[in-house]
């Protein structure tokens, strides 16, 4: 018998590794001979790289670079088996990095985004997985794209800077030198959004004010982007996703980028199908399970790839809410890991009990069908 | 496929019978050709005689005797099918009969239970079966021997009552009245604790406080009860569970009755063993489960039953708390309902929601065994 665990993060209190690890203990510790094959899942958000570096062979490079608010930070990308370079933007300019108290999307950038592919560049790589998601930025990707070459002017050719606020005062731009490497090479980006750049479902009314926008600056940062984008590349606008990340979307389908979805990519990069071809159960997981699991979260992507093999789901989470019907349209069985009356805050620190002494529940369980 | 379903009742919020209904309902909606067996369960505490009659043919039997406070309230027995008649002391005396404001044990009787027994005798019934626990007196039984004709005296001949006050003042007991009839009688008697029935570890010290006894009071009942037990019946003062329900052991003990299991009495009432010879899982649960549930509590007496016909034993209760690993040594798998961070009342308020929705995920999982 083979079982592939394949969880999400449950977010705020373990990584998606280490929920993999603790349900993956628990089916060991009742059936040892069991084969037990851990793929820490990731949705493209914050926490894909951790995921990628626990089921990949990879290497991972430590960059300098320009943080979100300009200053220096140490960051890191991983160059997978394949020579593929993955790079997760909520660790170069994630909303997690800017105190809370300096959150204001006009006064961050992503130009830390494009030194990292610069960098990747330079020791020869051309083909890229980028996860958007989590990020404190709303230039529209105006960073990036300084950052490999693309020379802005302002009025009466004034220089540019790479903040938000800056496109208010863009005049026009040269996309001739951007870096000539950059038609070698393939973006694939991970995005569950669905934003055009602009307008009230775009980046900066959507996303501007969880990132510390006002309403006058969504206003401001809206038609600063819709100017941006007609200068750039007035076809991409509308596409599904450019609105992403800020409309780091927008830039990257500048660059001829693909957005895809980010559970379906992670599971590419960590070869999730090969290990599914002969398994018997597949178990996954996040931190909160509702209807929503269903549209592209991490979990039912791959509850929906074990469908194809013939491997029932079971679905393992921190908490179970809403219509449980639904989830069972995808999921043989969900099970939440709370045992009791207990705070929220109690369930988060003592999430890897309760997810190990659940995970010997159903471990038991199955054992009995391995008996049969 | 054959599942018995044998939970006691989740206190406050489902009788056993609704427990086992949901459980039920959720293996038939999922499996209907599933052959289900119904047996809810009880310990011999509050709720044996509503598991009694939702598991047995039997007849209802109604009457109106003396209440805890001394005045006439309506009850009922059960006769079962074998002409057992079942009574369960807290329909009859129970706790929850007297308003919290007028509890306290000195001013309350167990004179109804003897004149149950004495309707029955009438009707030429000779086999009872009383489930203690839940009771509201202290008299050692006063009540009940009174009812059932024996002498009591104080000084100078002075008449006696049936309260536990009434004790204070009795100075001679004539065991010769007693009814002939209950010479013929068996009374098997459900109880799970086993003090004696006076000093620390007696009725009055323990049970005493919770009835509504002062300290006071605790003393002067032990004393009383301690000088009525040495009238009647000294070798059983120290049996184990004389102190059970006020005194009510002491006295069946004096009736030549048997203490025993209720988990098992019941059991046995409601032929949960022939249920389990082809059976091939079993479904028990409580309000809340943790170590203490292995000791003598229902679920783990139908898990051991069950276990000798080599069948697993599912713990599908309101809460799991406590050491997991000690429930694991008898019931497979154990589970909560509690689907995420929920209040207490929320919990008891849709106990039936839950139990039902996570019954159908353990039936799905289990279906799936079914059709390997």
């Amino acid at each position: 018998m083979k079982i592939v665990i394949a969880p999400d993060s449950y977010k705020g209190s373990l990584e998606s590794s280490e929920v993999a690890h603790h349900i993956a203990r628990a089916f060991k510790d009742v059936h040892p001979e069991l084969t037990v094959i851990q793929k820490p899942m990731a949705d493209g958000g914050e926490g894909t790289l951790d995921a990628l570096a626990a089921a990949t062979d990879h290497k991972r490079q430590s960059i300098r670079l320009t943080g979100p608010l300009g200053d220096p930070i140490d960051s890191s990308y991983l160059i997978l088996e394949d020579g593929t370079v993955a790079i997760e933007a909520a660790s170069v300019l994630g909303l997690t990095l800017v105190p809370t108290d300096q959150r204001n999307p006009e006064r961050t950038t992503s130009y830390g985004l494009g030194e990292a592919i610069l960098d990747a560049l330079e020791r020869g790589y051309r083909t890229f997985m980028i996860a958007l998601g989590g990020s404190s930025t709303n230039d529209g990707g105006l960073g990036i794209l300084q950052a490999l070459g693309l020379h802005v002017q302002g009025k009466q050719g004034k220089p540019v800077g790479s903040l938000s606020k800056d496109l208010y005062h863009i005049d026009s731009v040269d996309k001739s030198t951007l870096d000539p490497r950059l038609e070698e090479c393939t973006f694939r980006v991970a995005c569950d959004v669905s934003n055009p750049l602009t307008r009230p479902n775009g980046a900066s009314h959507v996303y501007g004010p969880q990132k510390g926008a006002s309403e006058e600056q969504v206003n401001q940062l809206d038609e600063a982007l819709g100017k941006w984008g007609r200068l750039l590349n007035e076809d991409n606008m509308e596409t599904p996703g450019a609105g992403a990340a800020g409309g780091l979307g927008f830039a990257f389908l500048t660059l001829g980028g693909e957005l895809e979805s980010g559970a379906k990519l992670v599971s590419e990069a960590i070869k999730l199908e090969e290990s599914m071809k002969d398994a018997d159960l597949l178990i996954t997981g996040e931190g909160k399970s509702d209807e929503q699991t269903l549209y592209g979260k991490a979990p039912a992507y791959v509850a929906d790839l074990a469908a194809e093999y013939g491997i029932p789901a079971i679905l393992l989470s921190g908490s179970i809410e809403g219509d449980r019907d639904q989830l069972r349209s995808t999921f043989m069985s969900s099970f939440s890991i709370v045992p009791n009356i207990i705070s929220l805050e109690d369930c988060m620190n003592h999430a890897s009990n309760y997810l190990y002494d659940t995970s010997i529940e159903i471990a038991r369980l199955w054992g009995h069908i391995v008996e049969r």
